[in-house]
């Protein structure tokens, strides 16, 4: 395709939405075409399906959880991210497969493979050029995101050892595809981080 | 599993309600505890999947809206039906696994085969025992839905020959697995639909 797609990745606290916008400025200083988009909940439909997903109070069972994240994910790329890659923009995306896998397949009674394969099948294969992994250990993660004093939804009352097996699932996803992804430390200052992700993407555009 | 498990299947206007209620009163009479339930929407959370899928205005990507019904049945066994069975009760559901495949499968852009694989992978593999397709041509079971006088939803609107070619894709499963369906013809007295399924229950019990 003609575009250009990436995702940033990484546990909640490490930085994602800043190094994103950062990103979009950039990019778009310099002329090109960006959709900024998020999972879950990139659609119309997917904010419905997020709704059920982050604030139902009950517990969902495991696949329903896995084939929930799917339907978001295959609903936002045929409907959004391709058509944009078809235009040649630059998609840039807060979440996609990859959290899928470190979440569920790391976190759940789910293996990684059975819930990479979902989300394959749900988007056609589409896997970005580029996937942006922001790294920092649980501990520091959380104490960041507490600081914001909003209610923590349901996936964000999970235990912190649950992140920190997202973490390390993250980066073993990051070392079995090193050519798709950057690992950033995301305990770097703000403007290092982007240093590092503009150098990369610029040798991609 | 201790229980029985039953599904109702065939497109809008088969008489599928009336016969399950039949069934569900007869096996109830005769002193078993019966877990009469439904998809999509079995459950709290499938009841805002469902939602979702009947009255959204927008389009549903395919790969969406067959990953939002294997979502919806997923959480309905691993909550409902599993454990209903566990307890040595009977199980009869109005729709299951082979909606799916007969009417995403048959009539839109999927394979049968992957929207079986889906579903199979969001139960656990879980089939019933025995599932009842009331057959009807669909202009017939069209005319017998329209003296409802509700609004027709999402689903209702499609047109008639989807439903024919639905009806037609039932068909084909039955033929493929002769042992687990029973095929009755729609258009014959409702007291002698529910005699040729109360003859099956019986040899099953």
């Amino acid at each position: 395709m003609a575009g250009l797609f990436i995702s940033f990745e990484g546990i909640d606290g490490v930085g994602k939405t800043t190094q994103a916008d950062l990103l979009e400025q950039w990019l778009k200083a310099s002329g090109k075409s960006v959709l900024r988009t998020l999972e879950p909940g990139g659609t119309e439909v997917g904010v419905e399906i997020r709704k059920i997903l982050l604030h139902h109070r009950g517990e969902l069972a495991p696949r329903s959880e896995a084939a929930l994240f799917a339907a978001d994910r295959a609903h936002h790329v045929a409907t959004k991210i391709r058509p944009a890659l078809e235009r040649g923009e630059i998609v840039i995306t807060d979440r996609y497969l990859d959290s899928s896998v470190a979440y569920q397949g790391a976190g759940r009674e789910l293996s990684r493979q059975e819930v990479r394969d979902l989300s394959l099948w749900a988007v056609g294969g589409l896997l970005p050029e580029l996937t942006i992994l922001l790294d920092l250990p649980a501990d520091v993660a959380r104490s960041r995101r507490n600081t914001t004093g909003t209610e923590p939804d349901r996936l964000e009352s999970e235990k912190i050892e649950f992140f920190e097996r997202a973490r390390q699932a993250y980066l073993e996803l990051a070392k079995a595809e090193p050519e798709r992804f950057l690992v950033v430390d995301a305990s770097v200052d703000v403007n290092a981080m982007q240093e590092a992700i503009r150098a990369r993407v610029s040798e991609l555009i």
